[in-house]
């Protein structure tokens, strides 16, 4: 089970997000958190920047029981904000085509044959497409030398058609990881994973070029269902480089007072239970119980976990970090899984890679 | 009151720690954090490294009543340890002068005439000679181009016996400070504020080059002191990029549990009371009282405010955001004000130094 590919690391770190292991923390079946993780280009008022058509789902009502949360808590629905996300990053890009004849461009490399990552790749292609942004792929054998990608990264860099880079992540085990990441241009950084994005990320006063697609979408959704996020208790679950340390950073750059749990924290519960919002990215299924939930919070989930079901054909179904039905019961509002961040993550991918054509072209 | 030169911006970006407001922050008498802010070299085992003699004060004994600390909570020595540490630091400076020849170097940039920049500036450097590391000094005048900051930051950059630069802060206000503070080499920030350095601090498998001085010099007084992070709860007020913020991330490299406070929290005395280490870092007098303390916590002043003393033939006494009176009475150890925590930051501006030059030079 634990080998069932269900984590796209993107041009993450390749950090695998470990499973709590304390007692406290209830479900033990070691999983795995499934992110399709891309980068945004940002500004200071970049998550507002999103919402460029006409109209904004911002207004979004709070949808009762629209996936099986019959018990009080608003669901917070990703896949229809992620929808309506990539309309208008379809928008934009035909603007920006008619205007300037530009299209935005994203280059993907993928180095050997491993089928997630092939699917993963294969999926951010047709999303690429599904809003008319160029997309480039790169397939290096499993055997090829590290200074191979390089040679392809550099040329990435230095192409103007070329707006975003991503390194599909894991890469073979001879590969020097950091060198290649490092390597690419932060101005293509798509993923946002470069230290330095990273440090504008944690600095007052300081703009990262582009943000973490999880956490960004994450952030996404609280704007988009109008959670207020100054002055709130927010706490997140888990300290990955990838989700949870830079979902934590935006939250304190929105004026949220944040507590990071992680697996060395005790009473993780006594935290959560004071937090107004809650984000969840540890890959621990059904760990985050309704009585680790303040009444009223709102509770957002990034963990995709597969656990048995002996009713689906596949053998196993989908669930998040929360255990859904217990914060159905306890908080205000909620993220599905399948259905809540899972969608957000490629568009803000999109998003990332529209915000560097705009920056690249000086086009707003 | 507010005019007293009391904060040390050094190289960082000059980001004015402002008072907290609200009715529960009780103080309110608007004043200034003041810091000699540095940086330093760290590796994985940084903090050890600091421990070159052959003795440590690791084993140092929690001081009762050391300074006016008469009901139960132990003295925190910062200026014992520092001490101890600029001991330890002048032996490895004369060690790796004996053994390669090669002498650690600190250029500081001083542009314009405010005395109390200047009054840093003759500090730094006599702390330099106290332990053999040679000082270099620019002075600029007010009106000075930025290019010529710039000219001398490059030439710096080359200089081969230079290992640390230091621009002194604030600048004259037709400079671009983010511009200048970027053009001191990564490899020479040893105030250790350039994004990247922080963006490596923030991230787990990354090593910052630097770790800014006066929040290093926290943790340091914690490892001396054999305070356990590993575990514990951890919050420190205020989210300065130069104090509090890179203070929180340092905590949670070693594995605590932390909570960030600052002027948006509601009630931030209830966080604090859950905390065993408390880092203040706000620039606020007497602002954390007795009862915004677990009994038995920690307590880490960095605040160092002047208030109104009648008594005092200056007029004026310095404080600490923490009562101190009232932490001796709930706290297990507690730093004075003056005597904690400031010593500190300029005891690891030298030891960023020397560390700077052993990286230059693979000296072990």
């Amino acid at each position: 089970m634990a080998s069932i590919p269900f984590t796209d690391y993107s041009s993450s770190t390749a950090t695998r997000l470990l499973p709590f292991s304390r007692t406290t923390f209830r479900r033990n079946s070691a999983l795995f958190l499934s992110r399709l993780v891309g980068p945004l280009s940002m500004r200071s008022s970049s998550f507002r920047t999103l919402t460029v058509g006409s109209s904004s789902v911002s207004s979004l009502p709070l949808i009762n029981a629209a996936i099986g949360c019959e018990s009080g808590a608003k669901v917070i629905d990703g896949k229809l904000v992620a929808k309506k996300i990539r309309e208008e990053i379809a928008a934009e890009v035909s603007r920006m085509k008619d205007e300037i004849g530009i299209v935005p461009g994203l280059a993907v490399i993928l180095v050997g044959d491993r089928k997630d990552s092939a699917t993963y790749v294969r999926n951010k292609k047709k999303a690429c497409e599904s809003v008319g942004i160029n997309s480039f792929e790169v397939h290096l054998p499993e055997n090829s030398a590290e200074q191979e990608v390089l040679k392809f990264i550099s040329g990435f860099n230095d192409d103007p058609s070329v707006h975003g880079i991503l390194v599909q992540l894991p890469l073979p085990s001879h590969m020097n990881e950091q060198n290649i990441l490092n390597a690419v241009s932060i101005e293509k950084d798509v993923d946002g994973f470069h230290p330095l994005n990273i440090g504008r990320l944690a600095m007052r006063g300081r703009e990262p070029l582009f943000v973490p697609c999880t956490p960004k979408g994450c952030i996404e959704l609280l704007h988009r269902y109008g959670v207020q996020i100054k002055g709130k208790r927010a706490v997140v679950i888990g300290r990955s480089n990838i989700v949870g340390m830079p979902a934590a950073l935006l939250l304190q750059r929105e004026d949220a007072t944040i507590s990071i749990v992680h697996t060395r924290t005790k009473n993780p519960e006594e935290i959560t239970k004071q937090a107004d919002i809650i984000i969840s990215a540890v890959g621990q299924p059904n760990m985050v119980r309704g009585d680790w939930i303040k009444p009223g919070a709102v509770v957002i989930d990034v963990g995709i976990n597969p656990v048995e079901d002996a009713k689906s054909p596949r053998g196993y179904k989908l669930v998040g970090d929360v255990c859904y039905e217990e914060a159905c019961k306890v908080a205000s509002a909620v993220t599905p899984v399948p259905g809540g961040v899972g969608p957000m993550t490629i568009a803000m991918l999109l998003s990332n890679t529209l915000s560097s054509a705009k920056r690249a072209h000086n086009f707003q």
